[in-house]
C-alpha cells in the first residue's frame, strides 16, 4: 500500500518566515465596491502594490484584473479566483472567475477561493473548489481558502462553534490554507485552529479597527491560538500611516510583540 | 454474446478478512462541524489514524483533505468524494468534491459517494455517482455508497422498506458496497441484505451508544443479517478507550461473539 | 444528394423472432423499491436471469449495477441508463446514470433510457436522450425509450392520443423502439402503432394481473393492434409459475395463440 | 485587417431556385402530438417524403429520428435538432435533441432551431443556439431558426414590432434564415424582413386554412413584402390533394401568380 | 519570483488614436428590437457599416450575425459575444451566443460581453465572462465589458457609487476596457475613471439625446473626467446627419472642443 504522491506539504512556504506569515488583501474593490473602502489614496492599486513589497508582507491577495495589471512580481501572489458584488441579495454564492493556469500565469503561488458555507448554493461552491484544489496541486501551488459561513442559517458567523466549521472545511476540502474571522478571543479560536489541523489558519482581518491596538489585540489573540497570520486589508490600506501598521504587524506576528491588555476592543 | 468484460467483483476484497470487513469512518468533522462530535483528543486526525491500524481496521474512510495530509498507508484507504455541512436546511444535496484520479492519488483503494435517496436532488446525486462508479471501476478500485434515504418525502429512515429501498438502490447503480442504516432487529435488516444482492452491505455506525453492548447488539444483528460488515466513527473514537471497542468489534464481526439480550438498547 | 450514412434498421434485430420480440423487463429494485414488488425468490437477480434464458425470452433489460454482477450472456441485454426513485414527489426526472460506453462494456445490445413525457422536466430528458441515442447509433447498439406520459399536465395516460404522443416522440427522437403503455383495446393501440412508424412497439406489461388471461389479452390486443411485441416484468416473475407464464407469452407472440374474449380485465 | 474568413453567404443556395424557396414542414408529431394534426395518410412519414420530391419542394425539414428513417435523399434535409411536446405548460423551452454532426451524417444541408423569444428560457436556447450556428458553418452546412415569441411577456405574437424582434434576432445571432409567423399584411412584413437584412426570411405556414386562396394570399403577401419563400406543412399534408397545393405554392413563389382579392382571410 | 507572462497592456491600441476612441455600437436590434430604434434607414446594418469607416470612428460593435454579412473589414471589429431581447422580464442574464473563436474568425480585435452587476444572475455571467477574457486574451484580442447595473437590488444606475463599482468590476475581473453609463457630471464621473484603474473607460452613448450639444456636454464631461471615450450608437446612426455628429464628436473627444456650459440638457 503506498500514501499519497501528490501531496506537498509545504506548498505554503513560501508565504512563511519561521511558519508566520501576513497577507495583504485587496479584493475590496469587486466585494465591497470602491465607494465603500476606498479613497482616492488607496482606489489604486499601486498604493496597495507598492505597501505590500515595503511593508514586509509575506503574500499579496488580488483578482486576476489587478494581479494582470498591477502585480510587480516582489511579494508572492495569491489570485482570487472567485468573487461577487455585494449587491446581489439572498443566499451567497461566488463562482470561478479565473482559471488556475491562467493565475499561474499570472505568477500566482496560491489560489484564493471563498466559500460561503452554509448558503444554500453551497454544495456548488463545494464541487468548484474541489477541482480548483486539485488542479492547483497538480501545478504546484497552494489552495487557500476563505471560508465565510453567511446565509440564512447562519445566526452568529464569529461563535466558537461556526468558526471551528468554517476552519474544518478548510481541512476537509483540502484547503492548505484557510482565512476564518477571528472568534472574539484566543481560547475560542485555539479550537478553530486545532479543528483545522495541518491547514494553516489565517485571521481575516475585516473592517479597520478604531485604533491601533484594538486591531492588534486580535492579531495577537488568533497568533497565541496558533494561527499561522493575518490576512489584513483596510487596517493597514486605510491606515492613515500604513508603513507603521505594517511594521506593528511584523513585531506581533514574526517577533510577538505583547499588546497591552488595557486596549481592548470595545465589545 | 459475450459477457460483462469490465467488472471485477473482488474489488472489495483488500477491504475483507474472511468475507467480513470493520470500516473506520471520519468525515463527521465536515458532515456535523468538529463541536458537535469532537473533543480535543479526536478533533486530530493522527489520533483516528492510529486507532485504524492499531485497532485492525479493514479500511479507513476520510475526505480527500485528510487523507492528503494523515493517511499514512497502513490501512485500505477509501476516500469520500463529496460532503456537505449539515448547516443547509431544505432537500439534502451533497456534491463531489474529489476526482477518483485524484483520491487514486492519495492511495485510495475506494471511494465513497453519499447518496440522499428520496431527497429533491436525488437525480443529480444518481448522475454524480453514475459517472463516479464507472470511473472507479476503470482505475480499478471499488465505489460504496453511503445510501441515506432524506428528505421532506422520507417519514423514517429506518423502516424496513426505506433501508431496503437504500440497500437496492445501492446495487442497481452499481455499488461495491453500501452503507445504510440498521432497521433495529436482524429480521428486518435481512430484507435490507437480500435487496442489496452481491453489493455487499455495512451497517451505518450511527451516533454514540450509551454502553458498549448497546452498539454491539447492532452490529451483531446486522452480522447475522448477512451483512458484511459495520462503518463505524462515533462508537470508536468517542469511545473512551477506543481500542476495546475495536476488540470487542472485531471478536462480533470476525469471530463471532454473542451479545448478551438483556444488553438490549434503550427503545 | 446522399442519404444517411449512419443508420443502421437492423439494430433490434437480435431482440427479433420473425419480427415478434419478448423482453423481460427487472428495473422495479430501483423505481419502486424491492418492498414493493419483491418476495424472497424474485428479490434475486439470479432468479429473474436465469427465468430470461429458460423462459425463451428475446432480451432482458437490467440497471448496470445489476448487469454487471448478474448477467450471464444468454439472452440479448439493455442496459437502462437512467432510473429514479419513486420517493421523490413531484415533477418526474430521471438522470443518466449510465454510460452508453458503459452499458456496451456490460454486453448490451440496446440501451434503455425513460422519458417523462410531459413533465415539467422533459426537456432535460429530451436533450440527455438525444445524445444517448447517437451514441447508441455510433457504438453499434440500439436505443429504446420507455416513454411514460406523466406530471401535473397528464390528466390520463393510457388514453388514445397520450399514448400515440409517446409513440411518435419515441420516433421522432430516433429511438429503435419504444415501451408505452397499453390503451385498452386493439383499434386505439394501433394508431400508437401507427404513430410510431419504423419504430418498433413494445407494450409495457404493467403490474401483475389478477388473471393469466387479463393480461394476455392486452398482449395479444397490442401484438394485433401491431406492436412488435411487450416488456414484461411483474406479470412474469411475480407469477406463482413463470416459466407457464413464459410458455402463454411466446404462444401469444409469436404463434399468435387466441385469448378467449370473456376473460376480459375488469374495467 | 482581414474581414470574415468563416462565412458562406451561399449556404442557403441549395434551397432556392431563383432566389425563391418551398420547403415542407413535418415536425408536428413531435410538437403537437400525431392525434392534433394527423390522420391514417399523413401519419406517416412516407406519404411526407413523397410530397416533398413529386411537389418540387425546395426542402423538407424533420427530425432527426423521421430523417433516419425515412428521408431519401431527393430534397435538400433540414433536420430540426431541438423540439419539445406541448403537453408542458408554462414558459417554453426547447432544448437541442440532435448534434449538428448527427445531422450532417443523415444527410442535412441545414439544420433548424427553434428560439422562443421572450420566454423566461430565452438566454438558454440563445446559447444553445449560438453554439450550433457556428458547428453548423464550420460543417458547411446552414443555420436557420424557427423563432416564434412566446411565454407571459409576449401578448400578440403576430404584430408587426413582434415579428419585426423575430426577424431581426434571427440576423443578429447569426441563422442564415428564419421562419416567423406572417403579420396579415405585406406592409408590416416587408418591416419584419427589411429587420432581418441578408437573412432570408421564410413565412411559417401555420395551421389548415379554410381555402387555398386564404393560404395562398398570405404567402402572396410575404413574397411581396421580400420574403425568400413559405415553409409550410399543414396546409400541404392536410390538403385533400397535396399535390394541387404544392403547385399552386410553386405558381405563387416561383412564378409570382396573383390571388385575388376578394378571397381575403376572415378577419 | 516572475511576473505576469500572459497580459499584454496594448491589447486596447489599435482602438486608440493618441490614447482616445470613438466606439460605434450597433447591437440594439437585438437589444431592444427593430421596432424601438430603427426607421428604414438605420435598419439596414449597411448603413452603419459605412457611417464607422467613413465618420473615423475607432471601432465598430456588432453581433456576430450583423459581422458576418456586413462587416467590411475597415474599422476594428468588436464582436458582442452575448445578448438578449428586452422582452423577458425578472432579474437580466445574457449569456454567451458567441464563441471567442469565432468572433476572431469574423475579424474581431476584442469581444464584448454585457454584465447585469446587482442581478440575481450576476455570479452565472461573472464566471462565463471570465472565461471569455481568458480566451480573448490567449488568442490576443481585448476583453471589453458593458457593466450595467440592473434588477431589483439597484435604486439607481447611474449614482456615483453604482457606475464607480461598475468601473471596479471590469477592472477586478481582468477587462481591458469598460463601457458604462454616465453619471451627469464630471467630478462624480472621474470616481468611476479612478475605480477602474489601467481599464480604460469608455462612456455609454445611451438613447438619443434632444439637442447635439445636450449629448455633447456629456461626452465632454466623461472625457474631462479621464475617460477614454465614448461608446455610442443611437446619437449617430438615429441622426439626422450622422456624417455632422461624427465630426462633432471626433472633435471633442480628439481635439478637446468645448461644448458651451448654457446647452446643458434638460435636468
Amino acid at each position: 500500500m503506498t500514501s499519497a504522491k501528490r501531496f506537498n506539504g509545504n506548498l505554503m512556504d513560501q508565504f512563511l518566515k519561521n511558519g508566520r506569515s501576513i497577507i495583504l488583501a485587496y479584493d475590496q474593490g469587486l466585494e465591497h465596491g470602491p465607494s465603500v473602502d476606498f479613497d482616492n489614496r488607496n482606489v489604486d492599486p499601486s498604493f496597495i502594490v507598492e505597501i505590500a513589497s515595503k511593508g514586509g508582507f509575506s503574500g499579496l491577495a488580488l483578482q486576476k484584473g489587478v494581479a494582470e495589471r498591477y502585480y510587480d512580481g516582489k511579494v508572492p501572489l495569491i489570485v482570487k479566483v472567485n468573487g461577487k458584488s455585494n449587491l446581489v441579495k439572498g443566499e451567497p454564492v461566488s463562482r470561478q472567475t479565473c482559471s488556475v493556469e491562467y493565475a499561474v500565469s499570472l505568477g500566482a503561488k496560491a489560489v484564493g477561493y471563498t466559500i460561503y458555507l452554509g448558503s444554500e448554493h453551497e454544495a456548488e461552491m463545494f464541487a468548484e473548489f474541489g477541482k480548483i484544489q486539485e488542479e492547483a496541486h497538480e501545478r504546484g501551488i497552494a489552495a487557500i481558502t476563505w471560508v465565510y459561513p453567511r446565509g440564512a442559517a447562519i445566526a452568529n458567523d464569529t461563535s466558537k462553534e461556526i468558526v471551528a466549521c468554517a476552519a474544518r472545511t478548510a481541512l476537509e476540502l483540502g484547503a492548505d490554507a484557510a482565512k476564518i474571522k477571528y472568534t472574539g478571543d484566543t481560547q475560542s479560536f485555539s479550537w478553530a485552529v486545532r479543528s483545522a489541523g495541518k491547514t494553516k489558519v489565517f485571521m481575516s482581518g475585516g473592517p479597520k479597527a478604531p485604533t491601533n491596538d484594538a486591531f492588534l489585540i486580535q492579531v495577537r489573540g488568533a497568533i497565541d491560538a496558533g494561527a499561522t497570520g493575518v490576512a489584513v486589508g483596510r487596517n493597514v490600506w486605510q491606515h492613515a500611516e500604513p508603513m507603521k501598521m505594517a511594521d506593528l504587524l511584523r513585531q506581533v506576528v514574526f517577533e510577538n510583540l505583547q499588546i497591552p491588555a488595557m486596549s481592548k476592543p470595545a465589545a
